[in-house]
This record gives structure tokens, sequence and C-alpha cells, in this order.
């Protein structure tokens, strides 16, 4: 069974397919007989899902080629996208080529990035293999690669023409990769929905476990949140820094301890709790409401203390330069209960002090 | 007294200010006090013109600093790209900054894709100084960069928020680089305008002398040509593409003599000249208006004869890999008389080598 969401932003629309197998099938793709595509994905996903992919498209009619980059987030760089372009260039790919990403957030990101750059924007099909993926970058069209000063600060707003979601893909997911997905979805509780978070909390071991309808069900409503708060707000104005909730203090964990070491997941996880802090200390957010929350991501497997190999005072400089910071000013999403959250201006340093050391 | 066109396309809409000394004025970069701009700009542009432009902000309270790469078509690179990028994050620029191009085409294209690139896009304020960047880049928000495989290959659709066209910066210009200039000026002549090109054809020597009047009215005209156009069409599907007569010629000869040896104006003369050709071969194009065109082109000192150290065959490459070409199919835009110009697909390549030899 298939799960079919509609993004409609301004003047375009796509859709999101959410289903098993979907590798072996062709209608979702939106593709046509004829066209030319160049699938992008990484050492990790090629030797697993590249050739089903490829013979599915061939035997459509569709020519393919690909490039496989290293996995990594540390190749989320310029060299990866160039390498990217390149390949396109040197098979002749023309204004007509499609960019078909196969691969987690990384993979999407810098491909989408690629895609948009190509000829100043060829089309682009997302194809989300990891959970984080397919229920945060499958929306909100947010491609990025990293620069040394700063993750994702080199990027474009730049939607897909189609989002394919194959669940079966999760099956060789490993486990640590899964529960970073899943710091995403308790986000999604956390800012919007409180009966959602009251369904991940009975349903957490299923999604754990795999089971279809949970991860399908959860998937759409992900994606389904995600599209509204985007909808409202496409180029990140206002609305859309909800979506940030932990990730300021999580962007400084990534960013101290090297990309990779800790999953961006990971670093959402005790970034919420910072955040809950945060409220907590301005007075918003009760006591019991941070209990649920660290509950639920500690049943997720999910970190809930910050690295204690980096110092509280090394956070400040990176979120400083974090994207959500205006003119120098300190702006932060923070909880006030679960299932709502408001974005805050102008937090005293010293609340942001005592909110990492508390975690 | 300054001229300002107003161009407006989809959601955004922006001031062209044409007028002298506007480098000494402030309001129309729209600029605010407090705000902070990088100013990017190039070797030599900048003892000209970087102080008066910093000094004349300062004094209404805007924060500079600049960045000065390398001048060239050669470093309209990633290289050179990336560098701005890495001057706007290591002096904590955030995506309230404005980044303001001061130079040619060159500066104004990978200025322009670096605005839309850091923290996924930030303002942008085009200061046009070549004849060439003031009435083509200024209109049509394209922005590129150079690959080892193929000119302006890399980019984005990015509009600016203001484009101030200094008409004093043309007094410092080399006589050959306004000469380039002109051929994109003849060009709006012969794809849409009969009465310009007559116009240029009593004026072209007005326009040698930098009589400003003769300036003013042609750079303005020339902007207003190419905006409707781009109305039309902003992201270059269909109509938008008769602004590339003589391009894809022109960028052939570009990419083999190497970027720079040949002015892409110059090219652009030649170019159009062999599309010409291309239109009288079809039996399109009568001989009487190849002269008119050549004589006008000759009369605004540019070159006429297509370089002979490149031999006839190895522009075919180049022309199938160009943007302008559809699934390996050469389309090319041809004049059919002064004024009017088609598209066509197809076009038998023995007629593309005549037209080369013939030039
Ligand atoms: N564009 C957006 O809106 C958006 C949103 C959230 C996150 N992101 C970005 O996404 C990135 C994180 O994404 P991610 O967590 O997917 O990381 P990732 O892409 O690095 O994938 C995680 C790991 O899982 C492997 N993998 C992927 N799918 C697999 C599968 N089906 N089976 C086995 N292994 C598989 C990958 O090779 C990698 O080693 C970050 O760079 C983040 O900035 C972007
Ligand atoms: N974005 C667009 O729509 C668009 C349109 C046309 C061309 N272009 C691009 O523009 C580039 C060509 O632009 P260009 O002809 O302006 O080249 P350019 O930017 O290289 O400038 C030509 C030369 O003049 C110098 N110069 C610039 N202004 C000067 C001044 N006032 N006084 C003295 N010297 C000055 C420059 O330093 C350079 O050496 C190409 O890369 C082309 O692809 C872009
Ligand atoms: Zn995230
Ligand atoms: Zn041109």
């Amino acid at each position: 069974m298939q799960k079919i969401l509609n993004v409609a932003l301004a003047k375009r629309s796509y859709p999101i397919t959410i289903g098993e197998n979907l590798l072996s099938g062709f209608q979702h793709f939106k593709l046509q007989a004829g066209q030319r595509v160049l699938i992008a994905t990484n050492e990790t996903i090629a030797p697993l899902y590249l050739q089903t992919l490829i013979d599915m498209l061939e035997k459509h009619g569709v020519k393919t080629d690909s490039v496989v980059v290293p996995d990594g987030e540390k190749y989320k760089t310029i060299e990866t996208w160039n390498s990217i372009l390149t390949t396109l260039l040197a098979n002749n790919h023309t204004r007509s080529s499609i960019l078909i990403a196969l691969g987690g957030g990384v993979i999407g990101d810098v491909a989408g990035f690629a895609a948009s750059a190509y000829q100043r924007g060829i089309k682009f099909i997302q194809v989300p293999t990891t959970l984080l993926s397919q229920v945060d970058s499958s929306v909100g069209g947010k491609t990025a690669i990293n620069h040394p000063l700063g993750k994702n600060m080199i990027g474009a707003f730049y939607q897909p023409q189609s989002v394919v979601i194959d669940l079966s893909c999760l099956k060789t997911l490993p486990q640590r990769e899964l529960s970073a997905g899943l710091a995403e979805v308790i986000k999604y509780g956390i800012i919007l929905d409180t009966k959602f978070f009251d369904w991940l909390e009975e349903h957490i071991n299923d999604l754990l476990n795999l089971d279809v309808n949970a991860l399908s069900y959860c998937i759409y409503h992900c994606c389904e949140l995600k599209a509204q708060v985007v909808a409202a707000d496409e180029t990140e104005q206002n609305m859309r820094a909800i979506l940030n909730l932990g990730h300021t203090y999580g962007h400084a964990i990534e960013a101290e301890l090297g990309y990779g070491n800790w999953l961006h997941g990971e670093a959402v996880s005790v970034g919420m709790l910072m955040a809950a802090q945060t409220a907590k200390l301005l007075g918003k957010l009760d006591q019991t409401d941070i209990e649920r929350i660290k509950n639920l991501l500690i049943r997720a497997k999910l970190p809930v203390n910050r690295p204690k190999k980096m110092s509280i005072e090394s956070y400040l400089p990176h979120m400083l330069r974090d994207k959500k910071v205006l003119s120098g000013q300190l702006r932060l999403v923070v909880p006030t209960k679960i299932g709502h959250v408001e974005v805050m201006d102008g937090i005293d340093k010293s609340i942001v002090l005592e909110s990492i050391a508390n975690v």
C-alpha cells in the first residue's frame, strides 16, 4: 500500500510517495521513457540499491548514469558538489536531464544543490534512504553544502519534482542512524502536535522495529506537518524557524566535535533538551514536560547528556555564527509546552550557558 | 540627470538607476544606516572606485568591508566564488548582510552566484562598471561561474535588489572593452528593434565618445528591451533564447581560445555574423542586411572575421555542449531581418560549418 502526500508550494507542487519496494516501481518517479538521469549516491548505498534503481529505470526506457561519492558528512563539501557537476558536464547532460539523489540527507543536500546550480537548475528527484532524510529533507527544498567555517552555509532553496520514500530501504539502516531520525520525528511532536507526541510514546518500539504501518503513518504525518510550516513560509523568514528547535545548540556540538562524530539527530536530541532547559530557566516550561521529552528520547535510544569533552564556553562562538542568528543577537526556539514553541530573541548569554550546563 | 527603470518580475521588482557620479550618491542603493555590506570587486577596479564607494556608504552609516579578487574571465571560477563566501563567513556576515558587486560582468556573475548561495541567499546589489554589464547583466538575474568543461555552466537565477549604473565609470574603461559592450547593444537592435538599429547607425560615434545623453538613452533602452524579454520568460524556457543571438558560435571561440583572449563581446560580434550567414544559407536573410550589420560592427571597432588559428571543425564540440542545446540537437537563434530573429532547431551540421567558414 502506498501513501501519497501532495506538497503544494507557490507555483510548484510535487508528490511524496511513501511505501514498500518503491525502487522497483516506476510511476511515482514521474519520469518518461527517453529522458536522461544522473543518479548521485555514495559508496555505502551504491552496492545496496543502485543497481535495482538503474535496472528498473532502464527497463522503462530512461537512460541512466551514476556518480558515487564518498560516504559521510565530512564529504558534504564544495569538492563533492563539484564532482557531481563535473560528471554532469563530462557526460554531456543538458538542461533536460534529471538528477536523482539516492541516499540520506548528505546526498540529498549536496545533489540537490548541484541540481539547482547545474546550468542554473535542472530537475531533481529525492530518494531519501534514511529515516532522518525521509521525515525532514523531503519537504522544504533546502539544499546545502558545508564550509570549513560553518555547516550548511552554502546552498539554495530548490524543490524536487518528486520524492520517493521507500520504507524497505530502512532495513539496512544502522540502528544508530534510525534513532537519529527519530530525534527529528520527536521534534515535530514537541513543536507542533501534542497528540502526535502521545502517539509516539505509544508506538516508539514499533518504529524501532520497522513496523511498516507505524513507519508509514509516522513519516506521512511528519512530512505533512513540515509541509504546513514550509508552505506558510517558503524562504524561512519567520514561522519556519520553529523547525530549528534544538538545532542551534546541536550545530555547536556537530561543529566543535567535527562533523560526523555526533550524528545530526543525536546533536539535535541533546540540543532540544538544552532548549527545554532555556525555556525552564525563563519560567516557560514545566519540569514534567522536560521529563516526558527526555524519557521519549531515551526510549528512542538517543543521547540525553552533552558530550563531556566539550567545554560549555565553546558552544557560544558556534551559536553566534549560526544562520538563525540575526545581526549578532542570539535567537532561539524554545518549547513552552509539548506541542508548542516560541521563537525568542536576545536571550541572555548566561542563561544559554546555564542551559548547556544542565544537560 | 538620472533615469530610473523599474524592472518588474514575478514577486520581485527592483530599480535600475542610470546617471553620472552615482557612486557618490546613496539613495539609489536602497540601503539603510546600520546595515552591513560586503563589496566584491577586482584588482583593477578597486584602486579606481572602491574607496569612493566605501566612503559614501560609511558616511551614511552602512558598515562595509570588501573582498578584492583577481581580474579576468579566467578567475570566474569555483575558487573565486568560494573566496567571496569565505570572506562572508570569516567576517561573520549574517543573512541580513548585503553583497555589492562592483565591476564588470565577471564580478557581477560570480558575486551574484555567491549572494544566491550564501546561507541560501542574501540581498545583492549590482554596480556594473563596463558597458557590457550595464546593458546586459543588469537585467535578467542570471549569475554564473565557469567550469573547465564549459562557460557559465554553474549558477543560479537570482535577482538584485537594486542596480546602480554609474556612467562616469566608463571613462576609465579601455576602448576595446567599450566596443565589446557595443556588440551586445547592436544585438538588441538586430533581434528586436529595427528603429533602434537605425538610431545606432546614427549615434555610434557619440557612444564611442561617451556622450552622456547618448549613453543614457542607449543603456536605458537596452535594459528595457531585455526586461521585456525576461519578464515574458523568467527562467529561459523559450522567448529568452533570442538574447543568445551569436552566443552559441561565440562561446565556441571563447572556449577554444581560452576565456579572455577574445573578449565576450568580440566573440559575439563574430558569432552574430555567423548566425547571419546561417540565416542566409537557409534563405532567410538578405545580403543587404548582412552588410548593414557588418558595417555597424566595424564602425563600433569590433572584429568581423573569425580567428584564423581556430579550425572550422573545432567549433562543433563546443556548440553541442552549449546550454542552449536540447538533447544533442543544435538549436540556434538566427536573424531573419534587422529587428527580427527566429529560434531554429535541428540545423544541419554542414550549414553550421559553412556559416563559420564564410565569416
Ligand atoms: N535539506 C534538509 O531539509 C535537511 C534536513 C535535515 C537534515 N539535513 C542534512 O542531512 C544530513 C544528515 O542526513 P542523514 O542523517 O540522512 O545522514 P547521511 O546522509 O550521512 O546518512 C547516514 C548514514 O547512513 C548511510 N545510509 C543511508 N541510507 C542507508 C540505508 N538505507 N542503508 C544503510 N545505510 C544507509 C549513509 O551512507 C550514511 O553513512 C545532514 O547533513 C543535515 O544537514 C538536511
Ligand atoms: N549575467 C548576465 O546576464 C551576463 C550577461 C552578459 C555577460 N555576462 C558575463 O559577463 C562577463 C563579461 O563581462 P565584462 O565584459 O564586463 O567583463 P569583465 O568583468 O571581465 O570586465 C572587463 C575588463 O574591464 C575591467 N573594468 C571593468 N570596469 C572598468 C572600469 N570602469 N574602468 C576600467 N576597467 C574596468 C575589468 O577589470 C576587466 O579587466 C562574461 O563572463 C559573461 O559571461 C553575464
Ligand atoms: Zn535537523
Ligand atoms: Zn552576451
